[in-house]
């Protein structure tokens, strides 16, 4: 169908035809597996609810998603800015419909002060924003933004007509909202000038409303579909032959076992104290392991838990994606388990995977390992910017340390379980994955969140060493 | 390992011995898919987080969690009572540490008279309880509940602890419970006594209570094991070959376009009336559709919507489950996606399925649908018993009718894409359907939750009736 040929024909027609397409489109980026996301913003009264809604009962209620912003509460304030946008992100070929979106999730903050002694300057969140829009384009969600206006005058009458029935009375009282109308559309006007993926729709006739709205969606869908078409993926892991790097060859003595045992004993009860000041002072910790296998990262994360009240902290123990994981984008599962407020999440393996296993294995194009760099700094700095503290250990063993330990766990029959044909394979790629761990310690040294090498040779030591590291960090902020 | 053998050694070797004894067996029911839930209920300070914990660190945290119970917040009560336990159940082969459980919520709730008015007598709690964990169990989820004592010295010793040290001393005022501790005991002694799967633990002695606790473990997971092994399935859908009803054969004439108009528009907007007032009355709406292929649920969930504020409903359209669905109580998946107060949930088809094509496809075993009936009935009345109103439609199709639609929509090219192989496979087994239909509406059709059988060889007239069915019974409540 040519939707310059819909157009000069019956109003009613159009409509018709349009939501037709728009509904054929809709299939084809299901079937494609494309997600979409279509946010409405507008004033109060606007129509945006009349658009919207218009356009959510023209998609296949099986896989459309209608997600309203309203003011945050208390226990939302605990979360990450995004955290709600992260937690419900459509999966591939689903599309969520966004009544006010995160657009307006940031003027609120903004004109109310929510957390202002957290962000140095609300642009903090806009970059977020950035940052988010952008990592899931490049994932090839299709972000559809609409701005609705409506003259003055219409405005009152959907007011007046709101007011008039008893029962929808409250309602109007929603109109008496968190940002004053002027400050909403000074604001917006900026956001939109400021960018070129915003299309403005008038509502004060609201056939042509409907009509410019599917045309527009149509366009957009039509050009997802051309371009994801014509998506061309590379499977490399680009790795240098003769890599080489010190990094991980750093020599530790052994600890006596007297020693590490009072040290532990008095490290655990600092590690309980600072779990109950962070709880206090509302400051959310986030603790990431990797490492070679059998470098001892279940083991380190035992001895930090110990004494930890386990109402205060979770351990994710992180392996191959479910479907429903592999359906999103691949910072989803791990953006929904970030800690609240006062939470402490260890991350036994982590969204680095993308830039390990996944680009070793293939399991990632050269295209997305690459980005994933600076996406997962970025990720990083959505929580950092909160205040939260993440520390991150790469736990570094020898390769001949490594032998002996798998050789170790298939003997004992209570530690068979814990090695596995895949770690053998894991074993022969050893370069590999040592170039990769370094490119990646390399891209993703934050200031704000940077990697504390751990030798690991030695459990003992690596285990003060690590905890030490924590307590050290958990001093510096509180 | 011989359990009793342990007994009577030294009491650290026998500790140590019971947790790799409790490791293993919680492998082999990782392995096997046996979910597990164990509780910790106790008065504050006996030792219920030492314990727990013992127990946490000694497990894998790949597939173990803690589940704490608060006192609820506001935006908690908005949901059902087990909401919060249904949305964590564990997945087949994980393990919930519950540290206070439902018993502790249930107590919260009747001490300090939490929804009072909406349950007649809190015992409606204590048979919710029943239900959820007989219907668990059934599905081999296997619960072990732990009830904490200790003598009063010892505890105010624990208390004496944790108020030395300023930064732990906020924690001290969290043993001001909601519950006044005697209360909380008599109660609890009320339920221990009235029921055989409570074990009762003496912390006054550290090492003895931990030793208990494992023992009990153990003799637990080695039954829910071996129950498991011999555990036996029959897949036979039941079906009575001379099966004949009169229910679905319901005439009903045709509505003549205007008076369809007229009338559709007058009870929509009595629909969205409803809706706000539903939503002030803090009333949760859940619509079921179940019926034939081809009978119209999309087109009658679509006029339902149409004039509904889109931030106050969700439409899910249920298909097969996803391997992670797959992998819990076949409920799981629908409670999750039950209403909070004021909101509507509309279900295109639902947990139905289980009696439905589960039954007649084989998916489920005889005697897991012929219990089902019982489940969905207790399941229900979880929702009713909070004032949510559940209203489920039946739309009954002519077998003529149906291979007619099905033949218009080959034929459309704008409608093939709802015609499905699937389709004709079902149609085939058309009068199994039909029993399976009937003796579902038989044995769920509770005066609370009662079906709606709805002639649908009609499309207008099947909408007209079931919008005013929907309108009568929310007037009823209203």
């Amino acid at each position: 169908m040519n939707v310059s040929k819909i157009k000069g024909e019956t109003m009613s027609y159009n409509i018709e035809a349009l939501q037709l397409k728009v509904a054929q489109l809709s299939r084809k980026t299901h079937e494609l597996g494309i997600p979409v996301m279509i946010l409405f913003e507008g004033v109060p009264a606007s129509g945006k609810t009349r658009l919207s809604n218009e356009l959510l009962l023209n998609l296949d209620a099986k896989y459309t998603d209608f997600i309203a912003t309203k003011s945050p509460e208390a226990h939302n304030l605990r979360y990450q800015f995004l955290q709600k946008y992260w937690n419900t992100l459509p999966q591939k070929g689903n599309i969520n419909i966004y009544f006010r979106s995160w657009y307006s999730h940031y003027l609120d903050y903004k004109e109310n002060q929510i957390k202002q002694n957290q962000y140095s300057n609300y642009d903090v969140l806009i970059r977020q924003i950035d940052d988010f829009e952008n990592m899931l384009k490049k994932d090839n969600y299709e972000i559809i933004k609409f701005f609705i206006e409506i003259n003055e005058e219409k405005r009152q009458e959907h007011i007046e007509q709101t007011k008039e029935n008893p029962l929808m009375k409250w309602k109007v009282q929603e109109y008496e909202k968190v940002i004053p109308q002027d400050i909403y559309i000074s604001e917006m006007r900026q956001i939109i000038n400021d960018s070129d993926d915003w299309k403005v729709i008038d509502y004060t006739e609201r056939k042509q409303a409907i009509e410019n709205m599917y045309l527009h969606i149509i366009e957009r869908l039509e050009s997802a579909i051309d371009n994801f078409q014509t998506h061309e993926s590379v499977i490399d892991g680009n790795f240098n032959k003769n890599f080489s790097t010190s990094l991980f060859d750093i020599e530790v003595p052994k600890i006596h076992k007297k020693e590490y045992k009072d040290q532990m004993e008095i490290l655990q009860n600092r590690m309980r104290e600072l779990q109950f000041a962070l709880y206090e002072r509302k400051i959310p910790l986030v603790l990431v392991f990797e490492g070679m296998d059998a470098a001892g990262k279940g083991g380190n994360i035992k001895r930090i838990r110990e004494k930890l009240d386990p109402t205060g902290y979770q351990v994710h123990g992180i392996s191959a994606p479910t479907d429903v994981e592999k359906n999103h984008h691949y910072l989803w599962r791990f953006a929904k388990e970030m800690p609240k407020s006062g939470h402490v999440e260890i991350f036994d393996r982590s969204w680095y995977g993308r830039v390990l296993v996944e680009r070793v294995e293939g399991f990632a194009e050269q295209a997305e390992w690459k980005r994933a760099y600076k996406e997962i700094n970025q990720f990083e700095q959505m929580w950092t910017d909160e205040g939260a503290l993440i520390i991150k250990f790469f736990l570094c063993l020898d390769k001949k340390e490594q032998l002996k330990r798998f050789k170790d766990r298939e003997k004992n029959p209570d530690k068979q379980w814990k090695i596995t044909h895949e770690d053998w394979r894991n074993r022969e790629k050893w370069d590999l994955y040592l170039e990769a761990s370094y490119d990646m310690i390399k891209h993703t040294n934050m200031n704000e969140a940077p990697w504390h090498v751990i030798p690991a040779d030695h459990k003992k030591t690596s285990r003060i060493k690590v905890l030490q590291t924590i307590i050290n960090r958990c001093e510096e902020v509180l």
